[in-house]
């Protein structure tokens, strides 16, 4: 269906770049207005944690949803340019020893690896700080009441009551805090883990396209009911690549969810069920793009991205 | 100078209650418009880590600074409580095994004790977060532009160019990274050190209430001399507390800084030079204040305060 040489994939991969430029100009070395001074090691790290590294697939979202919308694209990459150093900080600080323990991200060391932990746990504190800098500059959006609703939105869907909470709820989940094992969940609270761990990021990524097009409430719907989909779909096919993928070409250790007895949709409804599901999440994310009519096109193409990227 | 029934000391504790009742009312465990569920270890651990303890100094400068224009007080107890979360984040961070590695800290037991370290990790990782969700509340002010400004000047203290970077400066002079002991910082350095891990918030303390009272140019100039005064002198008097203080009363280890080596103004100055320096800041502090008349006395009053702090 993405073929090599699909405009999706060129779509995805430009934006990818453009991502990556653009992080790579914000994190000189150079202090900006208020700052005093850019220590060297902390700005190397989160430069290693947050550049050339991954899909950037939450900033195409940011991007393309933007689109639907005729804002200028400068503006959607800031706005994903933040959510990636959000999603950046994640992976930092969820690899951390006293976390997942991971030594591998990317198929590279990860940053605690690279560096130490000291000074992972700051890059990732640096990176999460950076994402609301950046979302509350001028190029974000000339609307100081738009880049504030950005700023609201993306808290909410990475703090407490998110990303960081998602977190918290896999972790217990693995049984780390009762001291008696997993926890057997079932598949409301999978669901309602994974809609917080990674479903949060991908659905603001989505609704933000919509914030910086100044959306309808109808749209916004729309938009939250396509992110929702993808989000889901996007957890199912990772952890079936953990399940079925072959570390070399993922990147990173795979048949650790298993081990570690990690609440997935997967082990909830079986490799067949989870697959199932994923077919049904991509006719959801389609349906919920009807008012756009073809301009959504590179949308479904992404729903359609995230579903077969198990395979 | 601040007897146990001055004026100065009850602004300071109500100014502590109100923004106690303000933190314990927003982290509720009742999650907020566009969050899903706010699991209840983390709340735990972030309320653990944010309620009930400290001074409150920040959030006192936010308010008293604030009162200078009128502001109304519920605006500066925002912008005040979203500053406490983003100290106590720091603190929580900083105390980690891979960090600072403290058992103790206001005399209780520092959150990765007792909880563990990766609710520790991701308590700090939700207290941040939440800074920039209560700065982009209409609750702060109704002015989005206003609040834009908060967030920005918020992201560029406390992050790679302010507090985090701070962090990596003091970690680095300890010598964790060259793995050759500690550096042997000049007092150039100590002072950018000091400006940025510990300056930054309390001078962003300062600035606030200018921003939140639309204050003129000239009127924020002398709120940053201020703030940046009264920052230096605070970092004294912590230095010479852990030099001269009794830990029963601290409330935290002393004499570690000479221990590990920490980049200090006492270090550079000795104890004389060091007490000579906090009557200089206060002055400044003072002077920087002539602008504002007799309005400003409570805020001379916290300068003397934190001057003294080590007595």
């Amino acid at each position: 269906m993405n073929g090599k040489n699909s405009p999706f994939l060129s779509r995805l991969d430009a934006t990818a770049k453009d991502v990556d430029d653009l992080l790579a100009r914000l994190l000189s070395a150079k202090a900006a207005d208020g700052e005093l001074n850019r220590p060297a090691r902390l700005v190397e790290a989160m430069r290693y944690s947050s550049l050339g590294g991954g899909k950037r697939f939450r900033p195409f979202l940011v991007v393309e949803c933007a689109a639907l919308f005729e804002v200028v694209r400068p503006q959607a990459l800031m706005a994903g340019a933040a959510l990636e150093c959000v999603h950046c900080y994640s992976l930092v600080h969820d690899d951390l020893p006293a976390m997942d323990n991971d030594d591998l991200r990317r198929g590279q060391p990860t940053a605690h690896k690279a560096f130490d932990e000291a000074t992972a746990i700051l890059a990732g504190d640096g990176l999460l700080t950076f994402a609301f800098d950046i979302l509350s500059r001028r190029e974000t959006h000339p609307d100081p009441a738009v880049r504030i609703e950005l700023v609201n939105a993306l808290a909410r869907a990475a703090g407490l009551g998110g990303m960081v909470g998602g977190q918290m709820l896999d972790l217990a989940a693995e049984g780390r805090f009762a001291g008696n094992g997993p926890q057997r969940l079932g598949e409301d609270e999978v669901r309602m883990l994974q809609a917080m761990k990674t479903g949060a990021l991908l659905r603001f990524a989505c609704e933000a396209g919509g914030m910086l097009g100044s959306a309808t409430p109808e749209q916004r719907k729309a938009l939250k009911r396509y992110g929702s989909a993808v989000g889901q779909a996007f957890q199912i096919a990772d952890d079936l690549l953990d399940l079925e993928g072959d570390p070399a070409l993922v990147g990173k250790s795979t048949g650790k969810d298993a081990v570690a007895g990690k609440a997935t949709m997967v082990g909830v409804l079986g490799g067949a069920g989870a697959k199932a599901r994923l077919r049904q999440l991509v006719a959801e994310a389609e349906q919920a793009l009807t008012p756009f009519g073809s301009r959504a096109t590179i949308l479904i193409e992404g729903a359609k991205f995230v579903a077969e990227r198990h395979t």
